[in-house]
């Protein structure tokens, strides 16, 4: 494993593809185009998938969990402890994201990468314990950088596992107390924004606790921008270990040839990253839905990206990826199923 | 059956289950409001369905279809036989409402209302023939008043088939050459607002087709304004047979109590105008998209609704809403089966 494996190309889509699933589109029982974004979501999942008719029915969904150091100054509105809680109820079976994995019928892991308040072994969870949690990024670098290849490759091992039970649609999702600020600070040195324009109220910070966010973002960011000459940099130095899994996971995917279904503020920061650091990842990232955290509109927009949904939430665990997928499959399904003007008779005729 | 059923009360939404499902959702294990619109939906539909658990199991789907004398003035890039050819597709099941209604495992039904072009008898159509689609309503009344009062309860009918069927959710889709123009005409009148405002592309007008068609609703405007003094008479005079059945299912709906979910432009004048008919309707319709159509947007806004998904889309059928019928089904599942905090023992705290 060469340590720039995330450097490599990622999988070319079929365009030979993308021309038979163009001309299927015009020709099934429905004015030109009047599916709208469904028509396009087909074109590009086919072309995708090199496959004229794309399935969504294998849906493979990573959770990554950590803690951040920067906790530590006071920019979450709930203890670093929920991280863990959290993982305990991911387990039991009853956070959102489980509710919306078992209604899509998805393969569902969880990877534990570092938390800051040790628990036991849960079932079912791989436990990697790359630190505990990040180093507070306001003092010091997120991460070290052995730490940082680490967390790429475990993104990177989730999706051999994915690709390897063939699925169709990866998605990944994250929990870490913290992460809204990790994630803003990192947005903030790729995007050449100060604080202010991307720091939100996360999981729920007033005012106070808002204008607080934005100043230890902005310290981190004098602190470590001049030692930020690379993408990888800006990550290790101001990321968390489940973001940069996640970058690791996004450019695994695009080598493998999985799409991704790209989930919400913290994943779209992680989306920005893996393009950062290989452009050629852009392709295979779909977009589900825009949130609430307000540095959302500015990420995706950098991304030229159009999310499917904005229904106002903020939540993480990949549970606005997981909204989004009866979309993708009813895209699939009209195209593959519906019938074509010819073989349902049908008068054609636009004047 | 008074010929004014229209005006009797809608069922009244329970309020005590409000309260109840209100905090149900602020102790599920996430952070409060951050699941944005499907926190409002799970407590709106609890409220209508008079249910803790809400549920959207059973969807009944009726496309209402008809033709329109209207088409005379050139204002559809169709002919008006595809109405007939339309419902024959729906009875093969090659459609795209076939293709939603299948995944969804959702009631099917179509009515026949009236078409310009005969067909053979189809197998589980029900014809009603109230007349051979509507007159040109740029000369003259589209319906008389006993066709319009035929329509309603045509509709009306729908639903007592449906509710009896103990329906959660009733979509109404629509098929008829010709009728984003009546539509449009019933909204201008309605709104009281000019056809350049409202008039669009339908199934795909060019520039000269729709500044037509944007001549031949104000003509028909100046004809019928005049001696339309309730929204009925908007109806009958400006309107169709399938929006006419539309809008009786819709006032039924909420009188017997089952929630709708509205589909596109045409669907939402209905719901324009059966509010206006009847203002008690309006709890029971939840609006499912912005369609393509330019004039949705500001029929959306008189409705002050606001629609769950926005993709492009302009193909009426109750696609729009069937598409968005995943998204109920999450927030109902979400509200259903995620656990509570103190279920899980996770730390709360706000700061």
């Amino acid at each position: 494993m060469s340590a720039l494996w995330w450097s490599q190309s990622a999988a070319r889509p079929h365009e030979p593809v993308a021309e038979q699933a163009r001309s299927r589109q015009a020709q099934l029982t429905k004015p030109p185009g009047s599916l709208g974004r469904l028509e396009t979501l087909a074109i590009e999942l086919a072309t995708l998938q090199g496959q004229p008719n794309p399935l969504v029915d294998r849906v493979w969904i990573s959770i990554f969990a950590a803690d951040h150091g920067v906790v530590a100054e006071g920019v979450s509105a709930f203890p670093q402890s929920v991280t863990g809680e959290m993982l305990r109820n991911f387990v039991a079976g009853g956070a959102a994201i489980n509710v919306l994995a078992r209604e899509l019928g998805a393969s569902f892991e969880l990877i534990d990468l570092g938390l800051a308040v040790p628990i036991e072994p849960l079932p079912g969870v791989r436990h990697l314990a790359i630190a505990p949690g990040t180093a507070n990024l306001r003092c010091q670098p997120a991460m070290t950088e052995a730490q940082c290849e680490q967390a790429l490759l475990a993104g990177r091992q989730v999706l051999l596992g994915a690709a390897g039970e063939g699925a169709h649609l990866f998605i990944g999702g994250e929990m870490g107390i913290g992460n809204t600020t990790a994630a803003s600070a990192l947005a903030c040195a790729l995007l050449d924004l100060p604080a202010e324009r991307l720091v939100g109220p996360g999981t729920g910070l007033g005012a106070q606790g808002l204008a607080n966010k934005a100043r230890i973002v902005n310290e981190a960011l004098s602190l470590h921008l001049p030692a930020c000459s690379t993408p990888l940099d800006c990550l290790t130095r101001l990321g968390g270990l489940e973001i940069a899994a996640l970058v690791g996971a996004f450019i695994a995917a695009s080598q493998f040839g999985v799409p991704v279904l790209v989930d919400g503020f913290i994943c779209s920061v992680a989306a920005l990253c893996a393009i950062r650091m290989n452009p050629s990842c852009r392709d295979w990232l779909l977009f589900s839905h825009q949130g609430a955290e307000p540095g959302h509109g500015p990420v995706l927009a950098a991304l030229d990206a159009e999310p499917l949904l904005s229904l106002g939430m903020r939540l993480g665990e990949g549970s606005g990826a997981a909204l989004a997928v009866p979309l993708l499959r009813a895209a699939c399904a009209l195209h593959n199923q519906m019938a074509t003007f010819s073989e349902a008779a049908i008068s054609g005729g636009a004047r």
